[in-house]
This record gives C-alpha cells, structure tokens and sequence, in this order.
C-alpha cells in the first residue's frame, strides 16, 4: 500500500481495507491458537481455546462469505496491529517461568486479541450499514457476538479460577 | 527481557511487567496524539483528541502513582502491541486521500488503541485485588472508567456524523 499514491479514495475503500485487514488478522490468529492450546495446563483454559479456534474457522469463512456479498476480491492486507499483539503473547509468555502464572498470562493475551476483533468488528458493521450493506453487517454481526463471548468466558475463568491459583 | 532467562516468576512479577506495558504504551500514545489532532479537520473529533491527551497525560501520572504505591521502579518494557496499534493507524491514514473518510479512519483507529488499554487495565485491576493491592486497584479503575467513556464517545461522534460525512 501507498507511500506514493493514496489508495483509499472512499468509505467503500475503507470497509474493504479494514475487511482484508481483519481476514488477515483471523489467519494470524488461527496460527498463532496452536501454540496456546499447548502451552496452557489448566484444562478449562485449554478447551476454550480449543472451541475458539473452531469458531475463528467459522469467522473467516463468514469474511469470504462477506466478500462475495460485497463483490470484491477475497484478499488480505498486513496488519501489525494483530502482529504486535500476537508479538507481545509470545514474547511475555517465553518469559514466564510458572505454569499458573503463565495460564493467568494466556488469557490475557487472549483478552488483547479478542479486544482488537471486538473494535474492528464494531467499526466494519457500523460502517457496513452506512454503506447501504445491512446484509453484510448482518453476517460481521455474528462473529462479533462470538468474540465479546469469548472475552466474557476468558474474564470468568480467569477471575474465578486461573488469577487465584496463579497468586498462591 | 529473557531470551535466555525467564525473568517472570510470580504473579507479582507478571503484575510489575504488565504496569510497565501500560506504561510505555500511555507514553507512546501521548506522543500519536499530537499528530492525529493535527490530521482530523472535524472540529468534534479534534477536540474529542485534545481532551483525551490530557487525559492521557494524567494516566501516566497514575501509572506513576501505582509504580510507588507498589514499591517498584516506574520504567517502560516494550510493548510491541501498541506499536504495531499505532503503525497501523499511521499507515492507514497515510493511505487515505477524503478528509471526511480519514476522519473515520482517525475515530476508528483511536478505538483500537482504546480498546487495548480497556483490555489491559481490566487486567491489571483484577490481578491488583487477587495480590491483595484494592488501593493500586482502585487508581487503575479510574483509567480504566476514563478509557471506555473515552471509547464511548468515539463511537457516538462516528455514528452519530462522521461515517455518515464520509459515506456520502
């Protein structure tokens, strides 16, 4: 994208950048879910990861779905936003020596994640039905509930479970 | 931090760690913010920009506050996330030729920052308590108050004018 030209011209360029923005982002993190499930011994911790990484399947598949709807290519652009959020998950969980303290760390990262979908996903529906493209919005919709539910199970085993074992 | 060694072995360790993120991270914002005021030429979210760095500027005092109420040394560890937050609203913005769609550009750029602080303040206010720290707690929950109204009022300015400027 442009150092030397301005490729976004309009709202419809924006939604579609921010759209490939996002597919790019749910990749990465498809990737990156692997290594978590692995690295996380507490069981409960470990099956929601499981469970979302199924669901971060289904969110990509909706963005093609989106895509089609849209008329436009399904393609990503980089985004070091969910680059430097994954960056951090691994450096800060390569430096923790405890496995409860480092299952408490897992679901934060997890929390930073599930925060920077939660954002762009309101953007892109709010953006989507000022573009006229309410069935668009419709299917984003979706997956934006399943992310803010994905953040609320982090906040309940980590609060009811993982911060306890990790601080004693 | 550890390539080698792991430097984080307690709760409070991952606690220290997690305040000295925040804390480069606020830094890093109070220096975005400027250049974003410059960049919207909608006079709401301007000042919407303006009131929010001083704001800003507070949290870095808090932070400090936090730093000493804890007995540790107020310092910044590198916080990848909001790097790549922040590249990435620069690049956007770049790319953008419409002042009315860099407008909701800025205004969605500024929620992904938000949201990280959201995320990470929610945090650190949950592990403050479980370390027995409700006063370190209780300064981080004002932040973390400001952050959503700050977050709240970014999506009322987008939907209530600027997508709908952008869109037409």
């Amino acid at each position: 994208m442009g150092f030397f030209t301005k490729d976004i011209k309009t709202m419809d360029d924006l939604f579609v950048h921010t759209l490939r923005d996002i597919y790019y982002a749910e990749k990465r993190i498809l990737k990156a879910l692997p290594e978590m499930i692995d690295k996380t011994t507490d069981p409960t911790l470990k099956s929601g990861f499981q469970s979302h990484l199924k669901e971060t399947e289904q969110h990509v598949s909706r963005l093609e779905e989106v895509f089609r709807m849209h008329g436009v290519e399904a393609k990503t652009v980089t985004c070091p936003a969910i680059d430097g959020i994954i960056e951090e998950a691994e450096e800060i969980s390569g430096d923790i020596a405890d496995k409860e303290v480092l299952d408490a760390a897992l679901a934060a990262s997890a929390q930073a994640v599930e925060h920077y979908e939660i954002t762009r996903y309101g953007t892109l529906i709010a953006w989507a039905k000022r573009l006229g493209r309410n069935d668009c919005a419709s299917v984003l919709a979706r997956t934006l509930e399943e992310e803010k539910a994905a953040d609320a199970k982090l906040t309940k085993i980590a609060e009811s479970k993982l911060n306890m074992r990790a601080a004693s």
